[in-house]
């Protein structure tokens, strides 16, 4: 079962918004077994709607778009899809009784924009949009499943939840499809590669292994397909087994999540609590812990030095270290860790300070120059890194550095 | 003239990678007069690699092609694109000196995979990346350019700004586009549209106009193309005037910043200074604001106050007013505001508290429900604002509203 994604909309053609509903899409196809075969980005253009269209509709079964269907005047997705489908647009009653109370429930004036928002081909399914004002329609032609819906993410992605991917479930007789992901860092691609290259060449053809990198990061994503469900989470297993045991000390998760989640897993499990102590990271670390829900139960707070003022004031940092050593520094770094251990109570206690760039290079200590500690009852350890000189890179791989170095912590404390 | 941008990756279409460089790629095709008129995503097979190129080839003259250059074995760019361009692969001499020196430098062994690395079509032109190990390669045909980057985003930036796009603008005569964006916020798509509906509908053939919404955000983004750039900007410059002055008080910037860079050089301009107090938002507005170069000019720091006693312990927040008024009310943001105010010592401090979720709604504050302050030397304010049940969206739209309000306190101090 083949899918195609198709996104509409100049913004993205401009480089205005980064396509992130496509990959959540796609991701929630191949959790059902749908493959998305192609994803295709056009313009608010009715002949080039049309093309890709046309195009898709060769290669797949099922074509998801999103996005043109705003109230601003350059959305012609609508009119563009009734003369696809030889359909009239009418005005559907549902939808602009739930356009008319969204506003009223919002005290907010309509406006004919609005009212038009209820448009829609006539001879699709209509399906109602509780989070907005544009209605999501389905197509069937040809043997072929067409699902239009907003750009918004958070609109999409409930539609998706709650409407698309039953019906598609239901529609289809779809084959199983089983992942399984091993999460690892500090170590490259092309090691792990060689790593397991016995254990890659053994998998049977009905079994894929995927390499997905990220700085300092990758991840090995087993995926099988069949027929026989508990079969394939069995073979899927037992060549997962083999992985993590050859790859052993790389391996922060065998599962699919985020490295801060392995670590907010295995702090909770342990029942130990953490503070964060950041300086180049500007609170990064902390943002990327408490985007998970429930992490209250082992993250308390950090603070955000980014001054040395704040180093001294809110972690105890010694004015003479300050001076002595500079900021970024073996020693500073050790001190903030230990002053967030101990003044926010935490088990655990993390710290960064570096330089994270363009500017602030120091002689013997250029850009991408970055301090790491890890403060725990037990002992205080820190690294020195040396990265590169893209800011915002040095932020992320700080931030993976930071929580290896903790979940490292962790295991070894378990020996 | 016309781009196409073709990304090649299982990893994009089983939704493991957003694809942000077509975006950045977009942009930057965008501000030298390149329109991209189809971003597509295929996967790593030879069969679909090649129908992309070929459709490709028929819309467009320029097309770059990212991915599917790694050193691990699901790779298949390089023979397809020689099989495309009826060539022999061949080893480069100066890309396999490049590679042999990087992991000399690196001090880490060569592998097989890593010497394929310098494995090239013959007949393109090769050009080095001098931050990976993946060639970039350089292909002209009927009239068309075809190039091959590495997908890893900081090694394709670094070829597109240094080497591509310099190139693209030696080979074409290009016509001017000039961009003006204004970022607005506190007023939806479809209100801004009605407001100013009179100036949109007076502007010429030649210059457009686009609503770029985010939450709580819409940009809006003027673009003209024609042969006279100084021209083409006063007359751009005359309409933004008139959108400016329309929208004045919903206007954060008149450039295409990001709203956090917009505040930033407000109250750099201003010589003020600033600190935050976060709970909810658990460190984001922090990391917005310094992932900004010359931030410290302004940020001090903050405190993320997780819990309950990191609130009293770093921002002074009475035990009383917690126990009575609870952490999202109006009584606890303000003392965290000014308590902010205090310790660390800024001219601004901002704070929010709220209930991101899923969970931790009480009677009488549902998830979403969010409290938002400012203090400043003169003053201290506060807003409830009532969001989602979305936890992310949650912690998005309160960092966007916190900083909206100390934007909105800045102007009001200026009056």
């Amino acid at each position: 079962m083949l899918a195609e994604i198709i996104t509409i909309g100049d913004e993205m053609l401009i480089g205005q918004i980064v396509d992130t509903n496509s990959a959540w899409m796609a991701q929630q196809l191949n959790l059902i077994g749908i493959k998305v075969k192609q994803i295709t980005s056009v313009s608010d253009d009715a002949g080039h709607i049309i093309e890709a269209l046309q195009l898709a509709e060769k290669r797949a079964q099922v074509i998801l778009i999103t996005g043109g269907l705003g109230p601003t005047k350059d959305d012609i997705t609508k009119l563009t899809l009734a003369r696809y489908f030889n359909m009239e647009l009418r005005r559907d009653e549902a939808t602009l009784n739930h356009v008319t109370a969204l506003f009223e429930r919002l005290k907010r004036p309509m406006i004919e924009s609005n009212r038009k928002q209820a448009d829609v081909p006539d001879g699709c399914e209509v399906i109602q949009n509780k989070n907005g004002t544009a209605p999501c329609m389905w197509f069937e032609q040809h043997d072929r499943i067409f699902v239009s819906m907003p750009g918004v993410p958070f609109e999409m992605m409930y539609l998706m939840d709650e409407e698309i991917l039953p019906r598609l479930k239901r529609s289809f007789n779809l084959p199983f499809i089983v992942h399984k992901t091993i999460l690892t860092a500090n170590l490259g691609e092309s090691f792990l590669a060689a790593e397991i290259e016995d254990i890659e060449d053994s998998l049977p053809a009905h079994i894929k292994l995927a390499y997905l990198p990220k700085l300092g990061q990758v991840r090995l994503r087993l995926s099988g397909t069949g027929t026989d469900e508990a079969l394939l989470h069995e073979e899927i297993s037992a060549f997962a087994a083999q992985l993590v045991q050859r790859l052993n000390k790389y391996v922060m998760a065998e599962e699919d999540i985020a490295i801060e989640k392995a670590m907010l897993n295995l702090m909770d499990q342990k029942k130990l609590t953490l503070s964060t102590a950041e300086s180049c990271t500007g609170g990064y670390i902390a943002h990327l812990i408490t985007k998970h829900p429930g992490c209250s139960s082992v993250f308390k707070g950090g603070a955000v030095a980014y001054a040395y003022e704040l180093k001294e004031s809110m972690l105890g940092v010694k004015h003479a270290t300050l001076n002595t050593y500079g900021a970024v520094s073996e020693e500073t770094v050790k001190e903030m860790a230990l002053g967030a251990l101990e003044h926010f109570k935490t088990d655990y206690a993390v710290s960064v300070s570096g330089i994270a760039g363009p500017d602030g290079a120091i002689p013997g200590k250029p850009v991408g120059t970055v301090w790491i500690a890890v403060a725990s009852r037990k002992r205080v350890i820190a690294k020195l890194h040396t990265f590169g000189n893209k800011r915002l890179q040095n932020i992320e791989r700080s931030a993976t550095a930071a929580l290896t170095m903790i979940l490292n912590e962790l295991k070894q404390d378990e020996d």
